[in-house]
């Protein structure tokens, strides 16, 4: 990513990913490994390098918020591995790496997944019992931990991931194919700013900015992803491509051919870009994943 | 369960649980489906009873309580379905009923158990967000709602299930088998216990023996029902028996035989049953479950 602060606050997060573990016992340590695997297998940590960057804007301070970040990526990891599995979309490698359940077992990587899960909001409400005497931050932390389970949950990536699979092999509509967009991938990513927003005590016109713009970063995201599974080189991506088809997954390429797809997703970035304009130099890593996703599929 | 306050209890429950499930939309309809169908199958809601009846013993609201009673059965719900996948238990009937994947396949299972988990913390975190201006009550939430990540979680449920699925087909050290038993099932039912108790603001000396009557309760119930795998019925469990046999797991039994088994429950009961005494009348939901449990392997 083309922003020192980015690289800053994802160094930050690579560093501390693991702190915030909960103390598993020896004796199940394939549980710590294999959620350890996932979350150190080099994602770029867009999400939790969000939430820090909004909260950020508002001067909140970073260690006050990097729970709730690294959090967010643990749910982020528990996705990834369930989305991985067998009875999924049956993957064996990402980010050039073999899936969770290729290494420990499907039995394991469900574990592992679920384990995530739960660590993200032990992560979370642990750190609000450091703010029983400050009912500010309790509140603020309460609203991003609420934001966090509706976008990653049954009106958010879960719903999405369900009309997903449910939609494979069927001709789908362009309503449902925006639904399973705005789910799977857009919720999660738009509740991240938000809750960042949450977390710093952003005003009222900075949550909407950061909404609006987490909104349409979200749906560029996902249609992004759908057209780099088209053009997009394996070794690059550390996956197999061309994977959407062989599922016959409802995808804006296969909806809309592969140039209005190209053109839909730069209409969201520009509307991305928009709503943060106004904060200029402040908002460089919000400008910087857009610069990132429009570098991906400009030809 | 010989209580009328059980009954009473587990009724409000069943009443209500499906009114605290987020709105789905109709797009993905088979996730509220397959949800509902396990949240519906009939489970006797021990742990939403014995949460609020802790919180009752300190004359809480049982409206205040009743959100997060229901999101414990949310996550119960969603480890059952977990644990009876075919990467799992394999498991094709629950309380006679088919499991969630033999109904909607292995896909909408996992989904269906990821959702009922964020679900849950979606609840709990949506009711926090009415105590805004009632800093103590918000407090006890965030305590509950820790207290139950923790028991359900990797340093919990999830743990205990990792080393379940880990030692089939291997001897296992009483070490170990204590281990399983503290975390599969015990840490959870402790969680509640406490969970109630914080919720309803209660002193130390109850709060202290909630957690001695949630861990001896919540040790004699894994035991009990290893114990009913070797001697229950099938029609009565509604689920097959001599699984664990078949599967070759770490169970009491298998360590220790019956009998001793028998004893070694009977003594956590009486534990239990020693840490309310002191509430009379009071304790009358959290005895009734020790006389059930007692009155399933005495024979």
């Amino acid at each position: 990513m083309n922003s020192p602060e980015f690289n800053r606050l994802r160094n930050l997060v690579n560093e501390h990913i693991l702190d915030y573990m909960p103390v598993i016992d020896q004796k199940c340590s394939t549980l710590y490994d294999s959620m350890r695997y996932s979350l150190t297998a080099g994602g770029k940590r867009i999400r939790p390098v969000l939430m820090l960057a909004a909260a950020l804007m508002c001067k909140e301070k970073e260690e006050i918020i990097l729970p709730f970040a690294c959090a967010a990526e643990y749910i982020q990891t528990y996705s990834l591995i369930h989305d991985d599995l067998p009875a999924m979309d049956n993957d064996d490698y990402r980010r050039g790496m073999l899936t969770n359940h290729k290494v420990y077992g499907e039995d394991i990587a469900i574990l592992a997944g679920d384990g995530l899960l739960s660590a993200a909001y032990e992560i979370m409400t642990k750190h609000m019992l450091l703010f029983m005497d400050d009912p500010e931050r309790l509140k603020r932390m309460t609203r991003a931990a609420f934001e966090l389970s509706k976008g990653t949950g049954v009106r958010g990536m879960v719903a999405g991931q369900v009309a997903d699979v449910e939609n494979e092999g069927k001709a789908c509509s362009e309503e449902m194919l925006t639904f399973i967009h705005a789910n799977k991938t857009a919720a999660f990513i738009k509740s991240v700013t938000l809750a960042g927003g949450y977390l710093g005590g952003a005003d009222e016109q900075l949550q909407n900015d950061l909404k609006t713009y987490g909104e349409h970063l979200g749906l560029a995201f996902q249609i992004v992803d759908d057209i780099l599974d088209v053009i997009g080189d394996e070794k690059k991506l550390g996956k197999k491509t061309h994977v959407d088809e062989q599922l016959d997954k409802a995808t804006y390429p296969a909806l809309y051919g592969l140039d209005k797809s190209i053109d839909i997703a730069m209409s969201h970035l520009a509307k991305a870009r928009d709503a943060m304009e106004k904060y200029y130099d402040e908002a460089e890593v919000f400008n910087c994943i857009i610069d990132f996703l429009e570098s991906e599929i400009i030809r």
